[in-house]
């Protein structure tokens, strides 16, 4: 894992986090073992668990607990990846070979349903019953959003309210649980909560809009994925719906959402969304998210906790991976 | 559904579970609300939650919590079939048409996953750690059974013990942790809690044995699906195992099970077990572990609860359905 600057003050709570991903229960089958492994060496930023460490350290939680619920949404977080990419039938992500690439998509299927036990009874053992709570109706959340999005279809330029439900359930949701189990753990007032938890959702919308940004405007090895993915397969995410707007009339873009979807065409079509505004018009919307998100927080004292959570939020805007 | 003599000590609380099933939370999505009515709508004998209820009952655990860990028992069960019926190709059960037979495998595999939320966040309403955490290792155990069934293979003559394993995880776990709900839930001390889990895993697993010779002795209709079907999946259960005990010989059996599994030859091997003493003897087998089960509750004072959780144990040995 690449440390950035909002790890440090955690960085041994996410140590011991990782331990407990790594941890196989004696009964659990070697291939399990292997494809948790697999999953959990693929990396990425940990955001989710330290979101959790930060806002327990910030309000005191049970440090222990607090573990637990890192760990938790860690393996959550993984258990929808596993499903995700075999309904994509994606065989790489973050350049790491999925699940599905090697496996049958029944062995797929079980493993990504053991995770989601895992995950839950991490969360289960942190004792507290309220953040279980809230953990499986994320899951709900989570899993109600994307049948809407696989039914409901593809959207139009008029739907912005449908794409920030949709990044909500897709990514925001889990995020914002991660941020309020600080307070949650610490049996802090409900003010408290609900302050994590609005900041955790404009966090998670910001992340979840740079991503669709970084769509566009990454490379290929970087992203791990090629260019334009998102709109290779029909999804329309907010650059596209700033440009719809924009540029009412026929375009490469609108051909592409229509259903053509030939690599020149995208290619096209990713050029006329880089040549027009909506990218900068796009990372403004993320900015203003993770402006109210710095803002949930000003009420605290200052700590490095504090500190690292308004970090977080920038780094969420200005990232390049 | 069918009412039979278990169920009446606690059928208005059955009632109270079924609304639980069917009250869809506002958000859901009408396609998941039609899949979950589906499924809950297929009916069956409602073991679990009635499982779940009379041990509530004989503990005198708190009701609300009682209906919530039943109504969350059987969305648990509900949940794991989804995946099951996908994972096998089986486009009926119970006579009634599988999620699968006319869904995605994507739109299947999501749904899955949400009625496995919806589960967890039952569950978890019961404001019962210890009954949230049982739960989850609980989906831990079944998930890993199936991995387990499906990369080891097919079982051989003296697999016994692969056997017991195997529907331990795939039925009798859930029944357990069903049966062990009403200590749990009544905070009841851990002899009790023991006393019901066992109680529950001996008719756990003479409900499974039953299962598996009625697809040899039951016919189609009642069945919900062709006789034989195990044997024709290359699936190896006990009435089959005690078979190849007793007849080390070539077979049709040992032929169905090496892979020629022409509908021809899966009746001929059907024929041969039911002319041998296999079927008999896994009754036999059946019967020893309700009379286990039975044992279990002798300790307790007699009630209409208690009458009920041994007529069930009866019941799944003289089922015919």
């Amino acid at each position: 894992m690449t440390e950035l600057s909002f790890h440090t003050p955690v960085r041994e709570d996410l140590e011991r986090v990782e331990r407990v991903l790594r941890d196989h229960p004696p009964e659990q089958h070697e291939a399990i073992n292997l494809a948790v492994d697999h999953l959990i060496n693929g990396g990425g930023k940990r955001l989710r668990p330290t979101l959790v460490l930060l806002s327990a350290r910030l309000f005191d939680a049970p440090i222990d607990a607090a573990i637990l619920a890192a760990a938790s949404a860690e393996m959550l977080h993984t258990a929808t990846l596993v499903h995700d990419d075999l309904i994509d039938g994606s065989l790489v992500r973050r350049g790491v070979e999925t699940l599905n690439a090697s496996w049958t998509p029944a062995a797929t299927i079980l493993t990504g349903d053991y995770v989601f036990a895992r995950a839950a009874y991490l969360v289960a053992r942190t004792n507290n019953i309220r953040m279980t709570q809230r953990f499986a109706q994320t899951l709900m959340v989570i899993c109600n959003g994307e049948i809407r999005q696989m039914l409901n279809g593809t959207l139009h330029g008029h739907d912005l309210d449908e794409y920030e439900r949709r990044i909500y359930a897709k990514t925001a949701s889990l995020i914002a649980l991660s941020a309020e189990a600080g307070p949650i753990l610490a049996d802090a007032p409900s003010a408290h909560v609900e302050a994590l938890r609005t900041y955790g959702e404009h966090v998670g919308t910001a992340f979840q809009i740079v991503d669709d940004v970084l769509d566009f405007v990454a490379d290929e090895e970087t992203l791990g994925k090629p260019v334009g993915s998102d709109l290779q397969q029909g999804l329309t995410t907010l650059p596209v719906l700033l440009y719809l707007e924009s540029e009412p009339g026929p375009s490469p873009v609108r051909d592409v959402l229509e259903g053509n979807r030939s690599t020149g065409l995208v290619q096209e079509a990713v050029q006329a969304v880089l040549a027009s505004t909506a990218i900068d018009d796009a990372l403004d919307v993320a900015r203003e998210h993770a402006g109210r998100a710095r803002d949930r927080l000003c009420d605290f004292a200052d700590s490095p906790y504090r500190s690292a959570l308004l970090d977080l939020a920038d780094f969420t805007v200005n990232r390049r991976f």
